[in-house]
């Protein structure tokens, strides 16, 4: 639970975690701003090497060249009527196999954030494998900061985590997003991975459409009521 | 289910409910802009007057002057050991003697929305009138709008509806935050009271923040990251 190695080894700059052997055909990201991202970036080398061979995908027509046979494997377990797209619970089937069981409301972050924004509540074989992708990479940074193995990430090293990931994200903010997992038993707050990438995926979210908005990243951006109604609304997710 | 009634009969422009014979010692606030509201203001004539009496209370020193006999019962009801303060369990009994009972996650919201910033999680007497203040002119519109008493309002009608109250929004928002509320069935989406609350508050409380960055009302507000993330993640609200 000692943040220290985070940034002592990262000397307080936010910064990549490996490539994998394969890329999925996407460039790491890097700006130079305080909310930078690695959004859509590739899975840790660390994270995929214990859990499963690094097998060449031959691929399929609709996931992009050198996807992980593993990611094809599990989307095409859930997608039993082979239309090439999954809902939200398919998603979080497809998805127990790679990782965990996600909370509903993580995937239905997960699924607002990486569908294309023209498809319903639905996503298909790209998004999917960019999915899994940035899930791998963000399983590494918190098996990084979760020192002990406890499964779980306190406050500050929900920050350092969040600061690998590019996002420098003011203690004050943290505290709010993090007293939303607080139970009330008057113990330190801490979060489990499921936890982790709901937080996470606010933060990614919330900064992406800010960063929208400030294209010339300059830590401010002007915005009309309506488009902040707007950016702000769909992060309000609904569980009845 | 007619949306006209509200329009028509109000020239598309806000307008308040009527006044009760009590203020409640709140003026009634009006501003001229696209994002107006009526927060806090007191209930509507017509819900009173078919759920209570208008009786007049000699108060106690912790309510303000004029609360109703009905508000500091249910208050005190619920507030057992008279410590002035109720936490959210106890909102949501006190609110089922004069309302209806509210989903957990519409009381947290109401929590957050009018209490105390300095109080954690607790609200006391005077916040408590002023959110049953409320409640009551929003009951009074909903039924106005609800115009075949089905208890439920539509997505115009929601329109007509928070534009009474002195909120209009744009309707791809509205289409936004009330696609959290389409249980996938395929029929048009209706709101409940419940829900209609939900929805108004989340737009009052957003509304609320974004004019504080906007003090002259020019309908847009320059917002730092660290600001825009600190006013939208307290929307996020937990259900763990």
């Amino acid at each position: 639970m000692d943040s220290s190695r985070g940034y002592s080894s990262h000397s307080y700059a936010p910064s990549a975690p490996e490539l994998p052997p394969q890329s999925y055909g996407q460039q790491q990201q890097q700006d130079n701003y305080s909310y930078n991202h690695h959004g859509g970036s590739p899975p840790s080398h660390s994270y995929y090497s214990q859990h499963q061979q690094q097998q060449p995908s031959y691929g399929q027509p609709s996931f992009p060249a050198g996807t992980h046979a593993e990611v094809i494997r599990a989307f095409e377990m859930v997608d039993r009527d082979r239309s090439g797209f999954i809902d939200e619970n398919e998603l979080q089937r497809a998805l127990s196999s790679g990782y965990q069981r996600f909370n509903i409301r993580t995937i239905r972050l997960l699924m607002f954030l990486f569908k294309n924004p023209h498809d319903s509540l639905k996503i298909g074989p790209k998004e999917f494998a960019a999915l899994w992708s940035c899930l791998g990479q963000w399983r590494a940074i918190f098996e990084r900061f979760d020192r002990d193995r406890s499964g779980k990430i306190d406050l500050m090293e929900l920050r350092d985590a969040l600061y690998s990931l590019g996002y420098a994200i003011p203690p004050s903010v943290l505290q709010v997003l993090i007293s939303k997992y607080d139970n009330g038993s008057g113990r330190k707050v801490e979060l489990n991975f499921d936890s982790f990438v709901e937080c996470g995926m606010i933060v990614k979210g919330l900064t992406e459409k800010f960063k929208e908005k400030d294209p010339r990243y300059t830590g401010s951006a002007t915005l009309t009521y309506d488009s902040f109604m707007s950016i702000v609304i769909p992060f309000l997710v609904s569980y009845d």
